[in-house]
């Protein structure tokens, strides 16, 4: 028998052994679940490579979903969909950490690739489950435990102290499902929220910090890891407001353990793509306070200040590809987030913020208005972090419609 | 009468009237025309601003095509299908030049707005008329003159020097429509190209260069301009291949002539967008050799070189924005093209040239691989252009299938 078998005299081919015998002059196709502003980013970062990018959106106004070609709409909590999403793509990853991992376990199961992996994702997810990882790693986490009754929040409080820090386990994001509670009547009123909904609770000790801190890595799946520069990051109402990198008058101790402690976390837990460790920094001490497995506000400032952005590096693990220099293009970066004001066109403020700073750099994510939303951000590279920090205040300021000159 | 007009009781509006009275919360639309790489990477700035942004593409898989989400396939020739495309832009622009000047003066009397105007365009479009218009305006350019008959050609050479330059007037690019010939019989072979095709020719004198160089500009309707460093080009069978800005060993009196008279060309023929001069640099004089209204390759280093890119300050100044920094952001930068070779991936190279060289950045433009073809580029900042140069083009050997390691 040649080369050429007649039909019928082999037996069928499995999937896999028919795609690695089609010729493959096509790049990969990078499926993203979530059509938010980091998947809108990050299909900048797969156009510049060259590579497939899909994106499934929502609403065909999501951010993402307003400038990818390969859109596709659909919920992220439909297995069908998301399915039907996956299929062609050659690596699944996340624009959010919302997707069901049994929903994730079905695209494994049809030989899609999850990057991360839902065992990684499900720290991410839940955040118990990330606190008992963490603690058996000997990572330093606040005193924690789960709760469901306000006793266990009172005795909890009246052996660690209050305020004590109550947090839904899942579903959280920006600040929403986090409650400090002061007493009893406090934490009443939080467990009272997530009534009738099956929420389950995490009871936290509150760490009196002295600012907050974020240690990003990126990961690939043969385990080359890259840390980008620990950055400073200002919350406010629990939503990301302000970056700055460096972290200002960070030591190197201190630099180098909040890198190490994220490579640790990602390779412990298996994170493939860019993990964000989100930390509490007292002076003295480095706690663990979130994770994030996912490009993360506190990095983007790394489009045009690091060699290689969080959104290429995030790209370039989950294709298992050798990971980009993640070191700073210059000595300061600031990046401030433009959170939606009175002000419904964002456009008009352009003449303003551009005439007044002509090395500013904006990204708008297409979003409509809404108080108090993250509809975009402003960045400036430079070597005074303090000048710069006032500049990108005022631009965003003006963006938001505080204007005051 | 109130505010209110009841049907019929005031003349109909202008479309433009109109559109000024509904409340636009909406960015404004960029509709570019052409679908290459120029669109493509264009669009990247496009997505960061948060601007609408539409391509007119020949192909579903033109570079740009395969990426934007409002793309529409039509050819540029066609009055209608331009026409279509672009109404609901707000203003029109070009990946490349050959739109007819009589499609876009349709667009102006339509109220659309065309930048660069026909008018300007027309410079760019026709080398016989850039010439005429350089030579009125003082800048100093090759000996040159129209020609049709073989024996112009060969007085043109008796008085100016042998070889001379044939070019086609019209709808050359990438060193298409360019001859050097030696003497009468390559001068027939020349022309004898352009025959039944109505082609018209300038003779120019040939300029012992001692190398090639781009002064690119950045203008606004209301004349803002803004001028990026100059850099040193090297083209390879009449393609840009390299490009390393600053242009090494400038004199600072030479680098000011030729920003000084690339804002002055595009001030005096009224460009908006970028232009880009290229440049004859015989070591004491700088003659100019062509103009390009669009991003042109030798800016693709400013995407993360400088702290504007030309892609964002097209956009800008075509939006009659202010213009951003189009300072550098390192003492070097180097652009090395990637050509088509025998390698029909150039996916695969990114496993070699990724792990040599974490500090590379790639555009891969989507195209399909064919020999010399410019099938992307590859980006290197830092201190020494030597090594800089080095590493580009080691890793642009690699995606073209050249391999010495």
């Amino acid at each position: 028998m040649g080369a050429y078998s007649p039909i019928g005299s082999s037996p069928a081919l499995t999937l896999g052994q028919y795609a690695s015998m089609v010729p493959k002059d096509q790049p990969p196709v990078v499926g993203m679940i979530g059509g938010g502003q980091l998947s809108r980013m990050t299909a900048e970062a797969a156009t510049a490579l060259g590579i497939g990018f899909r994106v499934l959106a929502e609403r065909p106004d999501d951010p993402a979903a307003q400038v990818v070609r390969d859109t596709r709409i659909g919920s992220h909590l439909d297995a069908d969909a998301v399915l039907e999403f996956a299929t062609g793509c050659d690596v699944i990853t996340f624009d959010h950490e919302q997707v069901p991992a049994k929903i994730l376990e079905r695209l494994i199961e049809r030989g899609i690739s999850v990057r991360p992996g839902p065992s990684a994702l499900l720290h991410a997810q839940d955040k118990a489950h990330m606190r008992a990882a963490l603690t058996a790693l000997g990572v330093p986490c606040p005193a924690w435990s789960t709760c469901s009754r306000v006793e266990e929040v009172a005795s909890f409080g009246d052996e660690h102290g209050w305020p004590v820090v109550l947090k839904a386990t899942r579903g959280g994001y920006d600040g929403k499902g986090v409650w400090v509670v002061s007493d009893i009547a406090g934490a009443t009123r939080a467990l009272a929220t997530g009534q009738g909904r099956g929420t389950e609770w995490l009871v936290e000790e509150h760490i009196a910090f002295a600012r907050e801190l974020s240690a990003q890595v990126a990961r690939s799946p043969q385990g080359q890891a890259v840390a980008y520069p620990v950055v400073q990051t200002r919350q406010m109402n629990g939503i990301c407001a302000e970056v700055i990198a460096p972290a200002p008058s960070l030591s190197d101790e201190h630099a180098v353990r909040a890198q190490e402690m994220a490579l640790r976390i990602a390779g412990d837990l298996g994170v493939v793509g860019m993990l964000a460790v989100e930390l509490f920094d007292t002076g003295d001490e480095l706690f663990v306070n979130e994770l994030a497995m996912r490009p993360h506000n506190s990095g983007h400032w790394t489009i045009e200040g690091a060699v290689t952005s969080q959104f290429e590096n995030h790209l370039r693990a989950v294709l298992d590809l050798p990971l980009g220099d993640p070191r700073a293009r210059a000595p300061h970066a600031v990046m401030v987030n433009i959170l939606g004001g009175d002000v419904d066109d964002l456009y008009s403020a352009y003449r303003h913020v551009f005439a007044r700073d002509p090395e500013l750099k904006v990204h708008l994510y297409g979003k409509a208005v809404r108080p108090g939303r993250k509809v975009g951000h402003v960045t400036l590279l430079g070597d005074d972090a303090d000048d710069l920090l006032a500049r990108g205040r005022h631009a965003a300021d003006y963006f938001t419609g505080n204007i005051d000159e």
